[in-house]
């Protein structure tokens, strides 16, 4: 069985949300095409990853010191409470993480970056050696298909003046292929100039916006009917 | 008077944060010289700012269309009690940014960004208009000093191999510009390596972290020193 987990990060809901709209058009192709038991969904507006603390720190210092250690381990190496309590937060995000074969992210640009929504999730979820394997050191996203669909109230693509302003799309290449996720597997659609409609200097980039979406449709549709090697296939070889 | 705005981030407590360090270092010169009225803490982590919600959004559209809003009058535009309690959250962080004639903030890097905590703060205070003079655009920060002071626990300085994967100073170096900060008012301090005596592929850099931290702390400690054009100055012109 294939699996898909959904992640949204807006801080608006589904109605004014062009990532939530289009995350959601991915998750309803997918799961008319494997059905819905593989299916896993995450709010991080709704549900908030709490900060990371001291105790997260001292638990991730002290089990990167041993080097390798299996996720099972981890448990038995807390030295108090607020450790049991970090690791007890942190352990299943990291585990339906590694659980997906696809990961489905919808990322609205926040202030030039990713929300903080996303950021808190993200610092919790990068615990030292939670993605390689604890004897070989193999990438254990190595397979996974990370898709991440942006919202951008502007346009940043490469060429246009605000490209330097993008902290959101090259910030998700870079930390999602440190975390061990090929390049190969990692997809970017992009809904650009969402803005457009709201303020009055945009006005004349309505055109482009809509062209944007209507694009970055095709694609999540694409990419959702898309054939991914299943975890399991991939576990076999 | 004088004035000074200081920010943590870090996770950890200033036994082990070295930007909680290095920022109170920086304090403690300031309030010697200017003494403590004019001094205002914020710890981003112990006291987190919450995450912006659907009415944080809402609010700041109608703001936007109306063009420029005077902070004192957007009260009077919510429309709901979420609003409202939305708009409580963020005046005063906007105000005690606008009073500042330095604001200095301490600010790790986490996955080669800036924390989750610094990014829920970032993303509150850009409300529409927040930083603009509402007759003229004028932009209000432009003579605040911003003294960023960064820990990174590898080398991500131009030129060596992990540039690449800066999301931290070119992020905020862009986001404050934006906001109306002043390049020339803009100040980053780095300790850099911080991870050298944790990591043992790291141990190796020990007398670079060494280096890098003596650096820092002759930098904070000259530029808490420097005297800033006080903002009573700067409104009197």
């Amino acid at each position: 069985m294939t699996s898909l987990l959904h992640v949204d990060s807006s801080a608006t809901d589904a109605g004014d949300s062009i990532s939530r709209q289009l995350t959601a058009g991915f998750a309803q192709v997918w799961r008319k095409l494997h059905g819905a038991d593989g299916y896993r969904y995450r709010d991080l507006a709704a549900d908030p990853v709490s900060l990371v603390s001291p105790a997260f720190v001292s638990l991730g210092l002290r089990v990167e010191r041993q080097g390798a250690v299996p996720l099972a381990k981890v448990a038995g190496m807390t030295e108090t409470a607020a450790e049991e309590r970090e690791w007890a937060l942190t352990l299943p995000l990291i585990e339906e993480m590694l659980a997906a074969d696809t990961v489905l992210l919808g990322v609205p640009m926040y202030n030039f970056s990713v929300p903080a929504s996303l950021k808190a999730w993200i610092d919790r979820i990068t615990f030292p050696g939670a993605f390689l394997a604890s004897g070989t050191g193999e990438r254990l996203l190595r397979r996974t298909r990370v898709v991440v669909v942006t919202a951008r109230g502007g346009c940043y693509a490469p060429g246009t003046p605000r490209e330097g302003f993008d902290f959101q799309t090259p910030y998700l290449r870079a930390y999602f292929t440190d975390l061990g996720v090929s390049e190969e597997n990692l997809h970017f659609v992009h809904a650009e100039m969402t803005r457009a409609g709201d303020v009055p200097q945009l006005a004349r980039f309505k055109p482009l916006a809509a062209d944007s979406l209507t694009a970055a449709w095709t694609a999540v549709t694409e990419l959702a009917a898309r054939p991914v090697g299943g975890r399991a296939a991939a576990r076999s070889r």
